[in-house]
Parts: C-alpha cells; sequence; structure tokens
C-alpha cells in the first residue's frame, strides 16, 4: 500500500488540498435511516445504546461499509455530556431531548458539573475500538453540540421552537448567561478533546439551533464561547480539522467562521459560492444538498448533487479545492439509502474524473 | 377636526413620510393573547368563527381599543380562500391546518377551484362593518398567504418541518408546480382585492415559509407568482400599501422586494439598518422586535423595541422615514397584553418626540 492509498479525501479536502474525489459522508448517516441499524439498535433510549461500545461501533461503522462514505461520524448525541454528569435529561422518541427539571437559575447551574474524561468512559472505549477497525482513509469525526444549541435544550427543557425561555435568560440575567455558556463550552471541549485524544481525527460543533439569533445577539451571546471552543481544541489537538455548522444561519455564517473553524458547514440556503464570496475564496466548505430532496427521490436528489458540484465549480470546470460533500441538515429517518447511495457514487464518480485534471488547480 | 388629526400614521409611514409618530401594529394582534377575545370567540374551528361577521368584526376591533394601535388587521386565516371553494382544509386547534387530501397531482388540483368574492362573502361583510366602525385614521389591513406558503400547507397536508412533498413537487413536475401557484396567486389577488374593494386600506402578503427555500428556488419556483400578486394588486388598488413577509428570509429579501411590495416585513434576524443598506436608504420596512421578548418580561421588552428604534435611528438621532414597527413574528398566544401595551406606549412616546424635530429630516 502505497502512501497515497492511505491519503484520505476527507483530511486532504479539510486542509484545502487536492483529493482524489470529493469527500462524502452524511450528517446522521449513523441510524434510523439504515435497516441494518434498526437491527442492532434494540428498545430503549438512544443514550443508553451510546452506552453500548459494541453496538455504538456497530452502528458507527454501517454506513460506512454500506456507502463507502469518506468519514466515520460517531454513533452519539449532543446531550451525552449532560446526560453523563447527571443533569437529568434524556431523548425522548419522537420529541427529541427532555430535561426533567429544566436549566432556569443559578442553582440549576450546579446540577451540571463540569465534565470529566471518566464520565464518559463508554463514549471513549467505542471510540477506541472504532480506531482500530475502521479503514485508515476514512476518519472518525467527534462532535458535540455547541454551548447555545445544548444550552436551549437545558433551558427549554425540551425542542421549542421560540427559544422564550434562553432569550428571556441572556436578556435578564446576562451573568448567569454567561456562566451556563462557560460550563458548556467546558463540556464541549472535554467531550470533544476525549474523542481525539483516543482515535478521532476531526470534530464538528453544531450550533444547530443558533440561527434563531439576530447577529448582535449571536456576538453577544454565543460567540465568544463557540470561539472558546474551537481555540483550546486548537490548541490541544492542532492537526484535527474542525467543523461549525448551524441551520439557517446564513445571516450568521461570517461571524461562525470567525470563531475559528477549519471547516464551514452550510446548509442548503447558503450558495458555496456565495458563502465564498462573502468569506473568501479559500473558504473550506462542507454541504450542501437539501435532505428533502433524498426524500424526493433519486433523480431529484441525484439533480440535486451535481447543482452542489456545479456550485462549488471553477471557471474552468473543475471543482474548486476545499469542498466536503454533505447535506445541509441530517439524513431524515425515512431517507430511502438507495438514494443517499446514489448521491455518494455521483459526487465520487464525477469528481473522481475531475481530481485527475485538477492537479493544475492551483 | 382638521385633516392632520384623520392623517393615519400608518399610511404615511407606508409611503415613506414623515408621521406624527412611529406606527405599531401586531401580526396576531387579534386573537388568543387577548383574555376578551376568549370571551367573545366560542368554540369550534377559527374558520367558523371568521365565517360571523359580527364575531369577526368584534375580535378585529378589540386590539385597537385596547392597545391603541395605528392599523388593525382582519380576524383571518391563511386558508380561508382554499377552505371557501371547498379543497377541505380545516385548522386544526394546537397544530395548524390540515387538509383531509394533501394536493399531489393534478386530480387535487381541480379540488381548488378558483375562487370568486362570493365565496367570501362573510369577510366582504366584516371588511364592510370595520369600515364603519374603525377610527378613521386606523386603516385595515387585508392579508392573504403567499402561493409558496398556502401551496405548502394543501400539499404537505399539514404543518411541516421539511417540505419534503412541496420541494418534491416542483422539482419533479414543474408543470404542474407553476399551475399550482398560478392558483394560488389568483386566490390571494381575489382574496385581497375583495377586501380591498370593501374598506380595507392596506395589505400584507405572509410567505411566512419561504425561507425554507434557498435563494435559486425562490427565484425559480415562487418569486414569478408572488410578483404577480403585487403587479395585479398595485393595477387594481394602487393607492393601497402592500406589505411583504416571512419567516427566517434573511438570505430572500432581495428577491422579496423585487417582487415589488411597498414595505418589506423584517424579522428580528435582520437590522434595519442592515436591509436599509442592502436594498436601499428609502427601504420601507416593517419590524422588528423579536416577540420571544415579549414573551421574557416588560423590561426585555421595552429594551429590545427601544433597540428597534435605535436601528432606524438616523445620525442626527431622529427616526428614518419610512418604519412600521411590528414584532418580528406573530404574537404568541401566551403574552402578556400588558407587555404588548407597552411596547406600543413606548414606541408611540418615544417616537412622538422625534417626530417634533424630524420636520427637517428631508
Amino acid at each position: 500500500m502505497t502512501f497515497e492509498d492511505v491519503t484520505s479525501p476527507f483530511l486532504q479536502a479539510a486542509a484545502g488540498q487536492v483529493a482524489d474525489h470529493t469527500p462524502v459522508w452524511f450528517m446522521r448517516q449513523a441510524g434510523r435511516s439504515l435497516p441494518e441499524y434498526r437491527g442492532v439498535r434494540g428498545e430503549g433510549s438512544i443514550l443508553d445504546a451510546i452506552k453500548k461500545p459494541d453496538v455504538a461501533t456497530e452502528i458507527t461503522l454501517q454506513p460506512v461499509r454500506r456507502y463507502g462514505v469518506d468519514a466515520a461520524v460517531l454513533y452519539s448525541d449532543i446531550v451525552v455530556p449532560a446526560h453523563a454528569v447527571g443533569f437529568g435529561i434524556d431523548v425522548a422518541p419522537g420529541t427529541g431531548p427532555v430535561a426533567e427539571q429544566p436549566l432556569r437559575n443559578r442553582k440549576d447551574l450546579e446540577r451540571l458539573r463540569p465534565m470529566e474524561f471518566d464520565d464518559v468512559h463508554y463514549v471513549i472505549a467505542t471510540v477506541e475500538q472504532l480506531a482500530t477497525e475502521l479503514p485508515t482513509n476514512v476518519p472518525l469525526l467527534a462532535f458535540a453540540g455547541a454551548p447555545f444549541t445544548v444550552g436551549s435544550y437545558l433551558i427549554e427543557g425540551r425542542p421549542s421552537k421560540d427559544y422564550r425561555n434562553t432569550k428571556a435568560l441572556m436578556r435578564t440575567d446576562e451573568t448567569l448567561w454567561h456562566d451556563v455558556m462557560d460550563r458548556l463550552a467546558e463540556s464541549a471541549i472535554t467531550f470533544i478533546d476525549a474523542q481525539l485524544s483516543h482515535g478521532a481525527g476531526a470534530f464538528q460543533l453544531f450550533d444547530s439551533w443558533a440561527g434563531a439569533l439576530s447577529r448582535r445577539d449571536y456576538d453577544r451571546y454565543v460567540l465568544p464561547h463557540s470561539r472558546r471552543v474551537f481555540s483550546e481544541l486548537a490548541s490541544r489537538h492542532p492537526q484535527a480539522p474542525a467543523i461549525h455548522f448551524g441551520i439557517g444561519c446564513d445571516h450568521l455564517l461570517e461571524s461562525m467562521n470567525s470563531a475559528g473553524p477549519t471547516v464551514l458547514g452550510l446548509d442548503w440556503r447558503t450558495p458555496i459560492r456565495n458563502a465564498r464570496s462573502r468569506m473568501g475564496d479559500d473558504l473550506i466548505v462542507q454541504g450542501n444538498l437539501d435532505p428533502a430532496l433524498v426524500l424526493a427521490g433519486r433523480e431529484p436528489a441525484i439533480a440535486g448533487a451535481l447543482d452542489v458540484l456545479r456550485d462549488n465549480e471553477l471557471d474552468n470546470g473543475q471543482q474548486h479545492r476545499g469542498h466536503i460533500f454533505n447535506l445541509g441538515h441530517g439524513v431524515q429517518p425515512d431517507s430511502d439509502p438507495e438514494v443517499l447511495q446514489a448521491v455518494v457514487d455521483v459526487v465520487h464518480e464525477t469528481t473522481r474524473q475531475g481530481a485527475t485534471t485538477s492537479a493544475n488547480n492551483s
């Protein structure tokens, strides 16, 4: 096996280098959309399944085997750290994260004690197992929820449309707000550090719901804490690419990019070309096929995937460096795996051709 | 009563003129947040209440009496036209619009026959009654759902997070898609025309969920139809200001503005200053206090309202012309009317002072 054979297209693209083909992975690729997942998942909370390293390893590997994607993403959940320190939060099927007692005051914050590696020993065991089982050119992605998004679940106590309690807290007790964000930033850092220290090769910080904020509020109440996550992890794991992603965040992208990720995740609302024109031609992007097009069927999904690649094209028809293909949001549970396979294949085939000639793309 | 006394601050601001004070109204001001509403509303579907002109008139008047807002907005619903032509759609309490049989193919479109004035005779009766009962300086706002947003309810059959069927239809049968949008554009035109012809003084087109689309998709699948609504109504009712509004549409604002409204509605994510820097200093805007701050209480709401006014300030400290104060989304049902009253009062008081000196603001 030559050096080239073990080079990861994901890591190359994340470093802005020419890769053999545009790497592909899907947010939520591991999980409910796969029949083989339902076979091993068992009953009970997802948080219980995550606690079983053999099960979590198998579920993480399934989409890598099936689709030939270029990265594995740990089967995990953004509330794992809060759950692990005993805050009292679970993931209710069909609803999402539900906290027994939401975080509304300083006393509630005491229930969110600082997390240590040992609190998530089962995640570490899964990561270690995956490090030995994954193909060498398929890195494992760690992930964590960003302070705002995790905070919104803890404060609301359940998924919210308007984030009323979260916004009330930031506006009425800014000191407590920043203390909560501090604690959640520390927890995200520790959680990702635990994974990167035991075999994960990159990570994504999900600030899924940050788009509910104006940019002024984001900059004041959220950005310093997300920036701290990227900065601390860059210092501890300088080799690990960092992805920053949120839904409906077009109006926040400059700020989210300034938090310091290596790669900026885009949902389907922001054209790749638009993101580069705003944040620089060397911006490394991830995205951004609308997952609704996967639900719409094979033809719309393939057409949409080709649109994404066209959006990443240089004037000479070659692919711009620094693009990781993904959906613009997580895989919907009722997505057809055959359609996802067709998307992986068309991206690989279309861009492998391009990569041959793109040696000149410097 | 002098001419000035009957001049409407709403209509002045909508025309980009200096007004006595910044006009205020709230999306969904008529309805569930008011105790006096619950007193007259009765049981059953909102669509039944809308059919009773006495009830609908009273509910429309309640917030005008209580708050002293500068515009009345008809107690109505965006699915009224589809319901009126017998498509088979109702508003389920706690859920939203639910269609018995969603619109998925050409045969389903036949069930959505063209609407005529007589189909909504009860709405016309309400409008006529309001025209005699409203203060002369408080115009009645008509409204309708934009083709995309109404279409999404008809096609999905219920409120959706991902608009999967809507996006599938636009991508897999573009001819049928445009036929559906055509029919819905006609219905919005007729519905608003009916109201403007019988006493309403302005209108708002709600494209609440257009933000789910990329700008490319919006421009191709939606914009021509919304543009037709504004263009046709401008031709039939050139004196009536037209407002265009959607949630999470920051990335679409240039396109939505190009559809031809008089006033661009903003949600709380887009600063007024940012909108004017993008679309011209003479842009007339409506918005944009985050309704979550109303839920957060009196102090955060007042502080937020003052932030909005500050965002509309000229360098000399006076208010920019052409601003209609509103929330950045509808009033939440559990909002405290006292907090909304405080918002109306602070906007009126703060800007009435400003208006005195802003005679120089030319």
